[in-house]
């Protein structure tokens, strides 16, 4: 079982994915746990194990706020405290269900699988950009750990070689821009590419002047333990970035451990069916093996014990591992 | 590898299960057996790996009682030694098969994994009642501890909740039974559950007059390791019992680990392709994904490290897992 | 992971199986490797391992007789050094692949994963007899380890009851041969069975006079760690080994582990798609599965440990494996 943060906020899922008048069953931080709405709008989060016999809670029904269990039939409500025993008197001493502080924020569920007394809301990661009807929400899952899926993010110049036929890129332009990392006050860690006064894309061609030049920004946010957000932006060059030549764009990356060894991936995209393929092909079938190829190149070794060769493009990328290492450690001790 | 209890008997097969003149193979308690009745009617039971280069003896072949390995040819007779060896001269000193006391009862084989000192058949607990042509002898395999699939007979009150539509049942009959725990002079833990002057489920109604109600008891007996028998009968309310409205049932239950988490279960039905659907259903589609599903919130813990909550109607489970705990340390002390 | 003996040729390929101008992946003692021809006839060894991320350089490209790493576009040279950074500017320091001597001889490439220092060419065994276009080369994998492969191939006696449909044999013309255990000048361990005055088997006997008998040699060549040549004659009894009734044999039997428990089988059959039926009869169909039922048989137990039971008939298997142990020590100490 991995050494997970505790004392942060984790994203469990977009709050559309909860059936209405049911619940959804998910696997997070290598424990089976159940998530539903109740009746006065409010979230709950059980472990998705029933504390008689240990059955999975969501192989039972939920009646009002209830859940009970499918195998003996004893009933828990959002608390996680039992409230019906089928063969009746008291509840049974010690019948409890353990349960997670969960708010909806964004159109996303945040928990927090920490300290209750720690857990605030104003803590969540701003993911405004990321709800609206213009977006499709997205969840998939990834066989790969969150760690390395943040690196691949955090050194977007993976682009120029394994999304270079579906991104339409040229193998070339991030690698002659202008790299800075910076942290901000809400505790983020920017990795941040501007390319300015380039050749532009073939896709963005036809909307700037024959021959004119581009400036384009790549600029990737980070904040613990892997909840990312990409801000991209393409202006004429020399314009002071105002005279744009697509809207800006901004594209949630919010991946949350299942196990050790996988993850969950929460995307927004574009409607259309178009655009559920371009995310299946970049994820799934370019994204996914390679982190899977990384995942078994480490073989189970600790990421700083196998001494793998940094460059200066991997300073985001590091950073953030390293910020995530001094959390563990802060509480551990 | 599991640590099993060693004097006891354990069933292998219905007697039936084994090929005329061949053999069956069979994995129990971690190890491959092979078994086969001799001329004279008698059986044998051989570890199923020669001792030369521990292929599996199962891929050779029977000559008579002896069974040659199908790699290079050495014979073994049903006391385990090797009696042939192709190159000629004397038998390899030292090539011997292990073997097991294992004797036919009730249609059944039971086989003495310890001290063969001790295998006395008086010990068999009786299953007489599986034994005639009016049943069918079945065998399955399920994918989960004989000690959980205890639990589940042992608490027949999940019949309400997972068998609530395959049994016709109503959903609360048993939670307004009487339990009682037992033991008896042959050693069986009794769990009998009696329900008295009760409405009665729908597919006995027609069996009695308009609004009459009903006696019905559900006595599990358990014998160690995991060999129970089911004896179920419903009377018309206030009979004293002898008003039966279907003849009395006794159902063999009998369990026997393949490893540490599979398990052999042997059962009786009645013929015909309706009662066969019926087994697969009860079984292996509302039974088994339930049992795996504890086995799963386990998570390979121990069960009292575990600290699952006790309710009474566990008492009988409970008491078989304490006597085989207390066996099992008896043994390893 | 395996324990192997490193200052040893172990057979990678055939040089045909790598594609011309690309390269050949393939996992040799638990690790990946990358094989290629430079544009000079010589041959390159790389991990299969990016220095950078550790991504396998298998999904990169190559270009002259540089990789590029697939992921994030590094480059490196024959010797392994990093020679080309997108980013520009000085390659990585660090950035190095390690690297294997290897060579080609017999139609086959040899590395030599111990100290290069000792990597002498002349220790390759002899298999010129393996070359040429009346060969057709091939590789297969077997999910068993090398060792117990060996043992099989050490051991011909078993063709008489697991082949003796496929090669026609009769189940005891080998019992009754001779048998002698040899080392010669090149540390090879022989293991020869002579069959002499015997009667002929099936195949054989229209291309004798009626009523002959013949004479049949089997011997088997063993280098370590696996690398064995068989050679076949058959003659007619009494003519001192001169009048040969088909052609003195000769086959390669090259195994190289792929993993502790999977292992590379190099061979040569005739051509035509009889031959190769008769190959996956033989090897897949029937060596295969008797081999893996040997190795489940140990159990993960070291040979020595479990306490086989040995036969004359092992003299050449134990000698081999006996040496390989020496070998081990050796390193170890």
């Amino acid at each position: 079982m991995a050494e997970y943060v505790r004392n942060l906020w984790y994203m469990a899922a977009w709050a559309e994915e909860v059936p209405k008048g049911g619940f959804l069953a998910r696997k997070l931080l290598d424990r089976g746990w159940l998530i539903y709405r109740c009746a006065d709008g409010g979230w709950a989060m059980l472990a998705d194990r029933c504390p008689h016999r240990f059955a999975a809670l969501s192989k039972g029904q939920r009646a009002g706020d209830t859940i009970h269990c499918g195998y003996h039939g004893l009933g828990f409500d959002r608390s996680g405290a039992c409230v019906h025993n089928p063969f009746g008197g008291e509840p049974p001493a010690g019948a409890r269900v353990p349960t997670l502080p969960i708010v909806e924020r964004y159109g996303a569920l945040w928990f927090w699988p920490g300290d209750p007394a720690l857990a605030d809301p104003a803590s969540i990661p701003d993911f405004a950009f990321a709800q609206g009807p213009e977006h499709v929400r997205g969840h998939l899952s990834m066989q790969a750990s969150y760690e390395y899926i943040t690196d691949n993010l955090m050194d977007l110049s993976h682009a120029e070689f394994i999304h270079r036929e579906s991104f339409g890129v040229n193998g070339s332009l991030l690698h002659h821009g202008a790299q800075q990392v910076l942290t901000d006050d809400s505790g983020a860690i920017w990795n941040n590419w501007d390319i300015t006064d380039a050749d532009p894309p073939a896709w963005a061609k036809p909307m700037l002047p024959e021959g004119a030049r581009m400036d384009q920004w790549l600029h990737m946010r980070w904040h613990a333990p892997a909840s990312m957000a990409l801000y991209i932006g393409l202006a004429r060059a020399g314009t002071d970035r105002k005279e744009m030549v697509v809207p800006p764009m901004a594209n949630p990356h919010i991946i949350t451990p299942e196990t050790a060894g996988s993850s969950h991936y929460f995307y927004t995209r574009e409607p259309g069916d178009a655009a559920a393929d371009m995310v299946r092909r970049v994820f799934k079938e370019e994204d996914e093996p390679m982190i899977l190829s990384v995942q078994e190149g480490f073989g189970g070794a600790d990421f700083w014990d196998a001494r793998p060769v940094i460059l200066p493009s991997d300073a985001g990328a590091i950073r953030a591992r390293r910020r995530l290492m001094q959390l563990r450690r802060a509480e551990a001790s």
